[in-house]
């Protein structure tokens, strides 16, 4: 049996980054509760402030939901711990700098600066991606549990450039080799025209994000100068953290 | 009676920035309910993701709520538009570059930047402060509602520095400056060392948000370079919000 609870949360998981802005019977829809059970779920929220009702009496997350999201160690605290030594990377090099921790089996994209010229990137802040193909989601996999791991390597593996590794063997190899070497590079593993190099931010030893930059081009022609610049920068991180 | 819903949604509040990690004791005191109950509310907020345990068995606010809330339009919707803008504030001139919103009677600030060398100022991401001595807080008082500004001109308006604005009188006068300059100038008003000039951010007309750099030093010395910087970068988040 769903309880309150359940569908109060249910109300809250019908917005994505897809769909964030719901009228109240798509809202219903979505939670799969009656419109008269929609209709006062969604009254709750908005007092407490964690729905916000627009001038076409649409329906947005609530800026109290945001706040409190502030307060998520693995969101807000990270990235201001992040957040000087990407100003850095950032200012040096005017390419796109990225940082992401990984949820399950995606990676979650906790901040991100992008220069105007710089290679397009399919991520946003607080949106997922596949782990495989990305620089940050290779570091955050090659240091998840053997579960998880195991998991992604049984696929399905999708395809997004003729460079994306799907054969399970090469990704278990390159995970290894991103073990080894402290850093993992992306070759135009996500768009034709882009790299990414990405490494480790460890708290208590524990791997807890990864940061990157990506920058167009290929592994061969471009990546080198960054490496050092992504490691130090995520090695910083790791040592405001407590590494 | 407080519902099912009541609980949970006070669970959550239970969290602050002063006290982002509770013990199931804490959490319960705060959240007015009995152990038992705080028991099984937490258990179904972590099992939605909305907190987190750590290692120590206390808990804290988890990654679901972030990525929520980054789909407040007033949070991180606002904080994406606005941030090329503020990235080339920060990048010419190196000084605190913030961004924030009016809650109630309150900023929330939702963006900063700080740099290392910069004056330090009080605020942080997700945290609140009063709307009356900060330049952002002038701007949004400037142009909420008249009854928002009737009830923070009644006071009691807080003391921080001898330049602190605490006379209504005064304060009004300032108010009508602020909407007719396009501009407001916070005085070292929050500590002894540092003043801040912020500009309103509009959209579909109305003051959504306030941009301000803060920089050391005082009005008279300091302050005049940074305004059209500060107005010019304001406008540009307007004109990519929607003006």
């Amino acid at each position: 049996m769903r309880t309150a609870n359940t569908k109060l949360l249910a109300v809250l998981d019908a917005f994505t980054r897809d769909r964030p802005r719901l009228t109240l019977s798509e809202i219903a829809r979505a939670a799969g509760v009656p419109l008269s059970t929609a209709h006062r779920l969604v009254a709750e929220l908005s007092s407490w402030g964690g729905l916000e009702r627009d001038e076409d009496g649409g329906y947005r997350v609530g800026l109290r939901i945001w706040e409190l999201g502030a307060l998520a160690p693995r969101g807000l605290g990270l990235r201001e711990a992040a957040l000087p030594f990407m100003e850095d990377l950032y200012e040096v090099t005017h390419e796109n700098v990225q940082l992401a921790v990984r949820e399950g089996h995606e990676v979650l994209f906790v901040e991100r600066f992008a220069a105007r010229g710089a290679v397009t990137v399919l991520t946003q802040v607080g949106g997922r991606f596949a782990l495989a193909p990305t620089g940050v989601g290779l570091v955050l996999l090659a240091h998840a549990p053997a579960e998880v791991q195991d998991a992604v390597l049984a696929g399905p593996l999708e395809r997004y450039t003729r460079q994306t590794v799907t054969d399970p063997a090469r990704l278990r190899r390159l995970l290894a080799e991103v073990r080894r070497a402290g850093h993992a590079i992306s070759d135009r593993q996500v768009t034709d025209d882009a790299v990414s190099v990405a490494a480790p931010v460890r708290q208590r030893g524990a791997v807890v994000a990864a940061l990157s930059i990506v920058v167009r081009g290929d592994a061969a022609g471009v990546v080198r100068p960054y490496v050092n610049g992504v490691m130090a920068a995520a090695r910083g991180i790791s040592r405001s953290l407590g590494d």
